[in-house]
């Protein structure tokens, strides 16, 4: 079994970006890095559906705007969100007449999406494409759990949808690659509790680590970071826990953009950020930003998500935990 | 923009391929070249949605096992369905253990993924990986319109929900390649009937064909056919009559999936077959072995797939339809 794809040859990189959000990602310690933000989390719709489709198109027209790029010039989208049939991408992003690609991987869509435009774009199946990935709140609630109307309980273990998107157009040529990219096995998270996606996820995320440096002829301390997606404070003491027994040296270089969207004494939040626009949003706000300003020339990037439907889990399933990973690198 | 994407230089192959079908798929023309057929729709399972699961798992089995390829052999699985967060797909297929792609692209997840599945084989990213998608009729019925047991009038226009599953192993180095592919655009159906799939999609399906000749130095006549995968018989009038303007020598060689399913006189059908396994299963229980055997030598093959969700049609949404496609060929 194949595990790492390569691009170095001629690596797909980064033309430009764009980050999202709602009220809580605003007053949160990345807000004033977002291009945009809407503190009534509306955006000008009726729906929080609709306004979940509305934040993917702003979140793509304003990648295209920073560089002047035109919707004709994109060979393909890649797109996906948690709502049900993923209609949130579809209905968001059809206006644009890119030929389109949907995905679903819950939260680990966006790493999935930048994986496959890479392999179409390194091997010149397509030229230039964008990855859009959106989670909103309060869509999210209503579908997964109750409408917000309902004022339900939380437990300490939950995570906060963030109501963000995350845009991003590839292209070979440019100064922030990526050059490896690891496709994530399904992992059992060996727990029902729906409240707890950190926990369902942090063992697949290890997984994949793990098997990406025992595959790999980089050693641990050619990365400066390891980025997870939305594992949370609970998820990420879990896969830190795990890895402390494998390669105990990652842990200092580990970050979770689910830790990194939210003020730490914001009560609301409970154990941190989700959804498919967190790690699309903390990407395209912040490390892309630090990638390019020389902060760091090596991270490993791996957005987190749990496989599973509120019937799936009525039904006795256990929750089923997926990471796939990519190397993003500014070295030549 | 880009559109055509080749593989001819070193185009992946259909390795081995299974159809598994339920009651109304046995009874059908194709029933007897099915690979395993469950007269009582249930698969040994207690809830529809985890029959579904089942499905896939026995397809991929079925495929793996004809072939004697075994699942550590393949380095990437692309799965997709119909269910909220596809969880047929994930729970079905996990214990393989291969690493895992998730699609969704409503009925055309199918072609979509053996496009992917091309494009990484064809970049030689992985070497061997497999397509699987399903969906049930039973499972489709309650999550978009009504439990079965509510007995609800269905409107003529109404297509029934393949319980089916096709699973497809490709590689590089067999007679039946996959040589080119096309990434459908979203293309607004202009109907907000969720009883009319086939009317919503067949715009889409006129854009792909009428664009691939537009673009492809290949002409209608060296096609054997154009296969699409779930217009029935109201999506396959308004298709051929849109090709009729353009292209009108096209549509002696149309057939769709959705009409080829079931029989002409089964009442219950209405307007012919649908789902994410309506196409998978025709294609592998029909179109392959026939171009193996010699019957065709060149098919356009396009799943056709309504983005919509039952949310999104209550909010006033029209339903978007999409159509990939490849061409599948035995020429050298």
């Amino acid at each position: 079994m194949r595990r790492i794809i390569s691009f170095k040859n001629s690596p797909p990189s980064f033309l430009s970006y764009a980050a999202v959000g709602g009220y809580e990602e605003g007053r949160g310690p990345l807000g004033e890095k977002f291009d945009f933000l809407d503190p009534t989390d509306r955006f000008g719709m009726k729906t929080w559906e609709k306004a979940e489709g509305e934040m993917g198109r702003l979140a793509l027209n304003l990648a295209l705007n920073k560089n002047n790029i035109s919707p004709s010039n994109l060979d393909a989208l890649f797109a996906g969100d948690l709502e049900n049939q993923c209609v949130a991408s579809s209905n968001g992003l059809y206006s644009f007449g890119i030929p389109y690609i949907g995905l679903y991987s819950a939260c680990s869509t966006l790493t999935e999406g930048l994986l496959l435009l890479s392999s179409l774009i390194f091997s010149q199946g397509i030229s230039t494409g964008a990855v859009v990935t959106t989670s909103h709140n309060s869509a999210a609630e209503r579908q997964f759990r109750n409408p917000i109307e309902y004022g339900g309980q939380r437990t300490p273990t939950a995570q906060w949808t963030a109501t963000a998107s995350g845009a991003f157009i590839l292209s070979k040529g440019g100064k922030v690659k990526i050059i490896e990219a690891m496709i994530g096995k399904i992992v059992d998270g060996l727990t029902k509790d729906a409240s707890n996606m950190g926990a369902a996820m942090a063992r697949a995320a290890f997984d994949t680590v793990y098997n990406y440096f025992s595959l790999s002829n980089i050693s641990p301390r050619d990365i400066d970071l390891i980025v997870t997606g939305d594992l949370g404070k609970v998820g990420s003491l879990i896969f830190e826990e795990l890895m402390s027994k494998e390669l105990p040296n990652i842990n200092a270089r580990h970050l979770d953009c689910g830790n990194l969207l939210y003020n730490e004494d914001n009560a609301d939040i409970h154990s941190g950020a989700s959804g498919c626009g967190c790690s699309a949003s903390v990407l395209a706000s912040h490390f892309l930003p630090e990638l390019e300003r020389g902060t760091y020339k090596n991270i490993l990037f791996m957005s987190t998500g749990a496989l599973m439907s509120p019937s799936s889990v009525m039904q006795g399933h256990t929750i089923l935990g997926i990471t796939p990973l990519i190397r993003i690198t500014t070295d030549d």
